[in-house]
């Protein structure tokens, strides 16, 4: 029924290209292993992009937003009109992902997938509307197979750069990441739900009770990755799961956000397992969902902020710790060309 | 007998700049406390600048140049004529230091305060000799009351921008470092010395057998942090130590790297308090002693990418983290002026 595009085989790594790099590693003025995570950066990149020297010229930030059905259980701290504003303080340049995306001179769009308020116009916003949000997934599919499908395809069709951020920007989004992070991993929902925007107690109380309502409704549908996605998920949600397996296909690697682009990525790795290697993950966020995600794809996030914003503003920081191991890899002298004794 | 500068008070910390950096955060259009450490950040530096929006315009990564004569017991894994190479290497843009500056585009300048090897005159090396490196303090002062002096005012004279970075180069200066720390936290040398640039397990004892003697030959005297400075420190630490407490007394954010810098900054904040409050801690370094100082200075890091080159490499990848906060805070929306709703 979905599309087989997405079972098509990621790009494979160049392990020629990695083992240049390692070597390259090791003729660099710094002792061996002495600048970390940046050197395994460094190297996978290598292997992803094939050449002895990775680079990110082009990194592109697309931001994916939609309204959940599933809001109006009580979910979130801000009402679903948020959504739709803040789609519009993207486009006018003051949300944090805007600031970041401008400051690290990354592409940025974002592509409204449905939001339960129209908008105008706006420029650096692409409107692909698949509806007023998706279904209240405590007794619906969140999409029914053509919106799912048309999901999937807005993300693979995002441009992605030599580097893909893809963030995300949905009221109710937290509590739909949580519902599929509980189906894919069976985990409880009292383990996995978080505050998202800072919701009180009660909102909690309220969004442990949705997520267990939309297990029980859809039951062993939700063992297939891609029905527990389409049933449980978001547009925004589907659509960073098509952006992340089409980037890998493509041999493009991804920057992966916090917790829901984190189950969207873990979605991808499921439903096709070759997606893993072009996936770094940029931050660990303070949702305590996101730590059962981590372990799943064997994850070490680059920063640990305590940030929990979503948007993409947690790749978009790491972008530069990327872009510092590539420029240290490429630019630092050897201990030949500098004349440095090695022992 | 030391300079009596030393002692003067740090400038206060602004509290009505704090105040309004934080009521302007809870206005930014984010759930509150969303952006995580970005937030504390961007409000401290508030507080430091004296601006509701803080700002990084100047930066400057000053690298303190050193031998030690400690490095004749064996404790690293590089002869001390890496030092001066090393710093032909800073001059000539090869070092991981030279091309982080680049890409930040900070100011840049390397402070020779004396190695073993003497070197031509370079771009960008200002020659402060003090000496061949300091005397082995196993069994001697590592340096005389001139040469600390003249170490401290180096630190102090040199230029601070808006954000000070200090780095450090010298072979046989973590081995300094780790004794500085033993004698300023009470702490057995067996759990502090780390394999620094990379010695081997005879290596490691030998470092250890050294900071046990250097603690045994000073004695009592390590009880005065400046003492302790002047007898196990190095030039290029004792210059880290004036250069931070000079740039808290003039009002300037010290963004310190990883375990040597970190023992230069604690000995400024054993010397001198108030300090401590212009201390932005960069990075953990996979040093075993860094852990002390953190602890003893109440510091979390801002990055944990298991670095541990030194030079100031990893408070200039945390630069980037900085100037992000600032932006962030300076240049997003508010709910009102983007008409988001707030509840």
């Amino acid at each position: 029924m979905t599309a087989t595009w997405l079972n098509d085989g990621a790009r494979a790594l160049d392990e020629q290209a990695r083992a240049a790099a390692v070597a390259r590693q090791g003729r660099l003025t710094k002792p061996p292993g002495s600048l970390g995570r940046l050197e395994e950066l460094a190297v996978d990149l290598a292997a992803m992009q094939g050449r002895e020297c990775p680079r990110v010229l082009d990194p592109v930030i697309t931001v994916f937003a939609a309204d959940h059905g599933v809001a109006v259980a009580g979910v979130s701290a801000y009402p679903r009109a948020v959504t739709a504003a803040m789609v519009r303080n993207f486009a006018h340049g003051g949300a944090a992902i805007s600031v970041l995306a401008r400051e690290a001179g990354a592409r940025f769009q974002v592509i409204n997938l449905g939001t339960v308020n129209d908008l105008e116009p706006l420029d650096g916003v692409s409107r692909q509307s698949l509806g007023s949000g998706t279904l209240d997934w405590r007794a619906a599919s969140a999409m029914n197979a053509m919106q799912f499908d048309q999901a999937l395809c807005a993300g693979a069709r995002a441009p992605s750069g030599d580097l893909f951020i893809g963030g995300e920007m949905g009221i109710g989004s937290s509590t739909s990441a949580a519902a599929l992070v509980c189906a894919l991993l069976a985990v409880d929902p009292a383990r996995v739900a978080g505050p998202g925007t800072g919701v009180d107690e009660a909102g909690m109380a309220r969004k442990i009770d949705a997520i267990r309502a939309g297990l029980r409704f859809h039951g062993a549908s939700l063992d297939d990755p891609l029905e527990a996605l389409r049933r449980l998920g978001g547009f925004e949600i589907a659509a960073l799961c098509g952006a992340f397996i089409a980037a890998a296909q493509r041999g493009v690697p991804v920057l992966v956000d916090g917790f829901i682009a984190g189950s969207a990525a873990l979605a991808a790795v499921r439903i096709n397992p070759g997606v893993r290697d072009w996936l770094i993950f940029a931050h660990r966020s303070t949702e305590p969902g996101h730590e059962y995600v981590l372990q799943a794809l064997e994850a070490r996030p680059l920063l640990d902020l305590g940030l929990r914003l979503g948007e993409g503003s947690g790749a978009a920081l790491a972008l530069s710790l990327v872009r510092a191991a590539c420029g240290l890899h490429a630019n630092m002298a050897t201990f030949d060309s500098a004349g440095v004794p090695e022992t």
